[in-house]
């Protein structure tokens, strides 16, 4: 058996000490046996002449592929690079060793079996296309990294087209994580979610899941602002998702920047890597909740914002109510598959941001979220999940 | 944690107490870590933050994707299901056990990671675009059980479009070994390659491969047989890759069926999962051999074959001398992508053939190829493969 591949003609890596550069070195995931292959028999059972009774067998009952075989907790994580991390648009290459962490993330926290799948296209019809035919190989679909606003049409074409959970993390992971978070905060400082004023800043991917997300739950005042100021019916240079936010949200029809929108709100949500002066924060409402998650800099820093909010959060692990989508995904993905879901409803994730907020009994200022590693927490969102899956009806 | 996933209502497995069933229950291959998660340190460097600059490094140098993710060892395993074992077209998703047996085969036997891709398609520009586009995630393409004669076409388009190793082992890993064992075998009967005159029975994929890579080495007399009889310009029936075969085999422009061309040739090749009657292989020349490849049923059972030939091999495990592609494929891929070649050679086929015999030191009719265990062989193809592709050069 050969060691590792010699390495041909490279550029040198950057710094191969580096521990980060380091840990990298080969990639962080292998694919490896479930069975043994010691000999003739094992072959013969694994292999042919043996493998060709269980192709007989899914030939004549298709839906035994998830019996007899990892389909049914293998996930794709699917990526083209386009919005990686705080990155931008690195391509597909770069998007690699992100989605192979993200597939590491998947294993380890759910116990899923997760393949990295990064594409050298951006065409959405392409994209459409190549998940699609790969429906046979995967019981489940997690896209990640792709920019808006073509994340939005991919969603939900695949959606259409699928039979299995197809979910956009950085909509929807973050969205519900986040609503987790205000859940909490809310009892921290002793509001009612319908009654709070809530300001997104940030109209991308995550930005409208949020918005959504928190206008399904009873939030009855969201007012989302990009880089050019509130979304409202006033903005005549307003992409189609941006249209429908105009639409649905800033019900008192607020015009001007993000300290108009932040003046007497309740909650700041920061999706966006802007930026937002103290002032505006100090702005706010009594008992102002602040979410500053764009990573590694927040919209505004932690220690600032606490002088003005009562609840702080950020994205980053080095502060205090940390946001972070793995608290969401992996319950989300091992609830669906396990019950058989063939989507991902809107009550399947509200019933995930409740499980992640109830897994903090007594939530404090400096705790509205679990932790990731807490590991009461990928079981109770699962086991919610599936729940909701049963309740609406959508498990095979 | 949860366990494994619980069973929705599904119908009930063929035979849950068969050992071939129990063993596939769940499937035969899981996704591992490489690197730790225990702590918050370990997801900073697997994870956000760490993985940004490995991303950024990437997209400075987009090479540097095959020193820090594991591109650079992982191979897609891609099947249609169009033409499955000799199952035929039994579809994407029955395909997945033999898919996944394939990869476990790459691990076990050359320590690439393989992903099985089953597509929801047989369009051959669906499939090389699917394909193409994951060149950022896969560093070689294995294209298994696509049907004639779309495969050829696939293979080349691919082999065009990609700067890396795409090998369609039902042609190339079959007509390997094949010619491997023949080396052996004309050794054992003293007759070199250019005087033999050879019969292969079937003109799909591998009976195309094979009497390719016997031309190439060589062999001046190859007679092709289809189910109709011998190809030869005197056939009018003909698809474009027969015409082809017409074109460069049959020199002494045979006519009739397989038993006229078996009269008198030296040695037979079936890969048609056909039957040849016993007095035509009776009628062969003296110190005959005969490879009956259809598994699990030979062309002619090697007991019979064995009272007229001198030589006697099949694709079974239970008969001596089995010709199984495993000796090939996990040796060439792991020579290609250690070595980067950009592409697999016709050198580098005959190069593994040729590593592949010289693995039995002393042939005999018992012994024409080594063991599918024989830990030598993948070492022995790989490192000839790898020396093959620089002095073609066609490394990066």
């Amino acid at each position: 058996m050969s060691a590792e591949p010699s390495s041909p003609a490279r550029p040198d890596p950057p710094d191969p000490d580096d521990p980060v550069f380091a840990l990298h070195a080969g990639g962080k995931l292998e694919v490896t046996l479930r069975a043994p292959l010691r000999d003739r028999r094992d072959l013969s059972l694994a292999y042919t002449p043996g493998v060709a009774e269980v192709s007989r067998a899914i030939a004549a009952d298709p839906d035994l592929v998830d019996v007899y075989t990892g389909r049914a907790r293998t996930v794709a994580v699917v990526s083209d690079g386009s919005a990686v991390l705080g990155l931008g648009d690195v391509g597909p290459r770069a998007a690699m060793p992100v989605m192979e962490g993200k597939a590491m993330l998947f294993k380890h926290f759910a116990d899923l079996d997760a393949v990295p799948l990064c594409l050298e296209t951006t065409d959405v019809d392409a994209i459409v296309e190549i998940v699609a035919a790969l429906a046979p190989t995967f019981g489940g679909i997690n896209l990640e990294d792709i920019s808006a606003p073509r994340c939005f049409e991919v969603e939900r074409r695949l959606v259409e087209r699928l039979d299995m959970p197809v979910f956009h993390d950085d909509q929807h992971g973050t969205a519900v994580v986040l609503l987790a978070a205000l859940v909490n905060g809310a009892r921290v400082v002793g509001r009612v979610m319908a009654d709070l004023r809530v300001v997104v800043s940030g109209a991308g991917a995550a930005g409208v899941a949020v918005a959504n997300i928190l206008r399904r739950s009873g939030v009855g005042d969201v007012v989302v602002c990009d880089s050019r100021g509130i979304v409202g019916p006033h903005r005549d240079d307003l992409a189609d998702h941006k249209r429908r936010l105009a639409a649905t949200t800033n019900p008192r029809a607020l015009t001007g920047g993000i300290a108009d929108a932040l003046a007497g709100a309740d909650v700041f949500v920061g999706v966006s890597g802007g930026t937002v002066a103290e002032e505006a924060v100090a702005s706010m409402a009594p008992d102002a909740m602040v979410f500053a998650l764009a990573n590694p800099d927040p919209e505004v820093h932690p220690d600032v914002a606490a002088r003005h909010a009562a609840v702080v959060a950020t994205g980053r692990s080095d502060f205090p109510n940390q946001i972070n989508n793995v608290l969401a995904f992996p319950g989300i993905f091992r609830g669906a598959m396990d019950s058989g879901a063939t989507r991902i409803t809107e009550s399947m994730k509200l019933a995930a941001a409740r499980a992640i907020a109830g897994c903090v009994p007594s939530p404090s200022p400096g705790q509205i979220v679990p932790s990731v590693f807490d590991a009461s927490v990928v079981p109770a969102v699962a086991s919610a999940v599936a729940a909701a899956a049963r309740h609406d009806a959508v498990t095979r």
